[in-house]
C-alpha cells in the first residue's frame, strides 16, 4: 500500500529498518538533524499527503532530545497533510512518573502523553508502560504490546525442563512474573523486600521455592540494575543453582553494565526497544528483537484487525 | 506580597537572582536535577498553593533540555494548585522556525507555544521574538518587552555625539534599527546582500551613508555570527571609522567567539538574555542585564498595570 509510511528518527534506526522490512516497505526519505545552536531541524523528504505515516522512536536517552524530535516531526507531518499519525514508542521514557508520590512532584508521564496528543498525533503503539494506567493518559486509541512472549520463546529454546522459577525483584512485578510463568509453564517466587527499621539495610526475603532451581528474574524496566544484581545475589545465597535476568527495556544507566558484570547473573535477556550502545553490549548481554512484534503490528494497525491476540 | 513566587529553573539562575531582587523577593525554594537515566527531576520545596508564581527560564541551549524542564515544571505547579503560572521566558527558542518556509518544515515556534500552554502556563511574558508574530501563536496573554531601549541607553554613555549611524545587517532588521535611531538620534544604513546569479558569492552593498562614522550593527539574534562579522568587515572597508555590534540574544553558537574575535567589531554588546558560559566572556563583549526591566515587568504584571510603557 502506497499510502503506508514509516519514518524513523534518531533514537532506533536499526531497528526501524527492522520493522519496514516486516512490513515490506522502504523508510520514508528525511533527515533529523541539529542547527548550530542544538535545535532540531526535520526535513521530510517526500510527499505524505494523505498518507498513513507510521513514526518509530523510543523516549530513551538523551530522553528530552528524543521526545523533541518526536514532538517536532508530528508538528511537521500534521502540517504536510499526513492522514493519520501513528507513533511507534518501543519505549516510553518518563514513565515512571505516573503519579504524585510525594508533594508537589509533576506527573511527566501524563505531560508527555498531553505533549504528544497537542503535537497532532492520532495513534500510539507502544510496549510494556511501567504501569498500563498510562494507557489512559491517552484520549487517542494507545496499542499495548508486550514483551513477555518474546521473552518468554527465548527461554523456551534453553529447554530447562522442570528445573526453572520465575522471580519478581518486586511486589509491583507479580503480575508480569506469573505471565511469565504461565507460558513456561513454571512456578513462581517474590523477592521481598523489607526495613525492619529506619536507617537498617534491606531484608531480601524469598518467598517460593527456589533451592536448586534455576531462577529467572523478570523485570519491566533495568534502569541501574541495583534491584535486579542484588536480587540475583540474594538467590544464589538462598540457594538456586543459576541466576538468569530479564527485561524489556535495557536502560541501563550509570553503574548498571558495571553491577551486571560483577553480580551473580549469568545472561542478562533484553529488548532492542533502547538501542544499546556498543559499550554496554557485553557477552552476558543478550539481545532480542520486537521488529517482528511492532511490524506485525503495524501491518494488523493499518488493515483495521485486532492487535490484542499478538501477544495473548 | 507572599503570594508572589519566583523560582528559577537552570537557563540563568544568575539573572533569575537578580529579578529577584528587583522585585524585592526570595527565590523559592526548588531542585531541578536529572534521575540517572537523564530524565528531568523537580522537587518544590515550599507550598505555592493559591499563589501567582513566575518561573525563569530561557529555552537557550541546550534547548531541548531547557524546554522540557519549564514543561514539566509547569505540570508540577499547576499540581500543586498555583494560582497563576506565569513563564518569564528572556529567550523563547525555536523561535526562527516561525514559519514553513520549504515544504513539510514543522512550525516548531508554534509548536513550542502549544506546548506551554498546554502544560498549563497562564502568561508569558517574553523579549524581543525574532518575529512579533508570535505572539499570536500563544491563546495566553503575552507581554512582550523590548532590549532596545536596554541597548541604546549603553551607548548614550558613550556620548559619541553626532558621528553615529545605525545599521541593520540584513532587510529583516529595519525596523528594530530604526528604533534603535530614534533613541540615539542617528540615521540608519541598511546591508544589502544580493546574490547576482546562483552559486556566486554575494554582493554586499551599504544603502545609506557610514563614510567616517561609528556604525552600530544591531540584530535581535546572533548566532554563528557569519552575517554580523561579514557586515562589519563591509562597513570598515567602505569606510566607516568603527564599528559596534549589539544583540538581544547572545546565542553564539559554533564559530561565533572565533569570528567575533577575528572581525573589525570593536565591541560586542548583548544582553543576560542568554546566559554566558565562561569561555564566550572574551574582552570584546560587554553583557547588560535586563533584571530591571523583567522584574519591573513581573511588579506590573502582579499589580495589574500596564508594561507597554517599560520600552514605549
Ligand atoms: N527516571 C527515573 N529514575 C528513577 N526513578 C524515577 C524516575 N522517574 C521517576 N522515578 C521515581 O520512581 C518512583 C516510581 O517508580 P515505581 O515505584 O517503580 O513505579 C517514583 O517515586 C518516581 O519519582
Ligand atoms: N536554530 C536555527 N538556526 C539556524 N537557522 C534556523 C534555525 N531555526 C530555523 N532556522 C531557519 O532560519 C530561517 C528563518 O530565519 P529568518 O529568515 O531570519 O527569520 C528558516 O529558513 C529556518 O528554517
Amino acid at each position: 500500500d502506497p499510502n503506508l509510511k514509516i519514518f524513523t528518527l534518531n533514537s532506533n534506526v536499526q531497528l526501524a529498518e527492522e520493522i519496514a522490512h516486516v512490513v515490506g516497505v522502504e523508510l520514508g526519505k528525511c533527515s533529523v538533524t541539529r542547527f548550530s545552536d542544538g535545535e532540531v531541524q526535520i526535513n521530510i523528504e517526500e510527499s505524505i499527503r494523505g498518507c498513513d505515516v507510521y513514526v518509530v522512536q523510543a523516549t530513551s536517552s538523551p530522553v528530552n532530545e528524543r521526545l523533541m524530535e518526536l514532538l517536532i516531526m508530528i508538528d511537521a507531518l500534521k502540517r504536510a497533510s499526513a492522514k493519520t499519525i501513528n507513533i511507534v514508542m518501543p519505549y516510553y521514557g518518563y514513565a515512571r512518573q505516573d503519579r504524585k508520590a510525594r508533594a508537589r512532584e509533576p506527573i511527566t508521564a501524563k505531560l508527555v502523553a498531553n505533549l504528544i496528543e497537542t503535537a497532532g498525533a492520532t495513534r500510539v503503539i507502544t510496549l510494556d508502560l511501567h504501569a498500563p494506567q498510562i494507557q489512559g493518559f491517552f484520549d487517542i486509541p494507545i496499542d499495548h504490546l508486550m514483551g513477555v512472549p518474546i521473552l518468554a520463546d527465548y527461554f523456551k529454546t534453553k529447554k530447562f525442563n522442570d528445573d526453572i522459577v520465575i522471580v519478581s525483584p518486586d511486589h509491583g512485578g507479580v503480575t508480569r512474573a506469573r505471565k511469565m510463568a504461565d507460558r513456561l509453564k513454571a512456578p513462581i517466587a517474590i523477592i521481598d523486600k523489607r526495613r525492619p527499621r529506619p536507617n537498617v539495610a534491606e531484608v531480601m526475603n524469598i518467598v517460593g521455592n527456589i533451592e536448586g532451581k534455576i531462577a529467572i528474574l523478570i523485570d519491566d524496566i533495568i534502569d541501574t540494575a541495583g534491584t535486579i544484581t542484588l536480587a540475583a545475589n540474594a538467590l544464589i545465597e538462598n540457594g538456586a543453582r543459576e541466576v538468569y535476568a530479564c527485561c524489556t527495556h535495557p536502560v541501563l544507566s550509570g553503574p548498571a553494565i558495571e553491577r551486571i558484570e560483577n553480580s551473580k547473573i549469568k545472561e542478562l535477556v533484553v529488548t532492542n526497544s533502547i538501542a544499546l550502545p556498543e559499550e554496554k553490549k557485553i557477552d552476558k548481554v543478550v539481545e532480542l528483537s520486537v521488529a517482528p512484534l511492532l511490524g506485525e503490528a503495524i501491518i494488523r494497525v493499518h488493515e483495521n484487525q485486532s492487535v490484542s491476540t499478538l501477544f495473548d
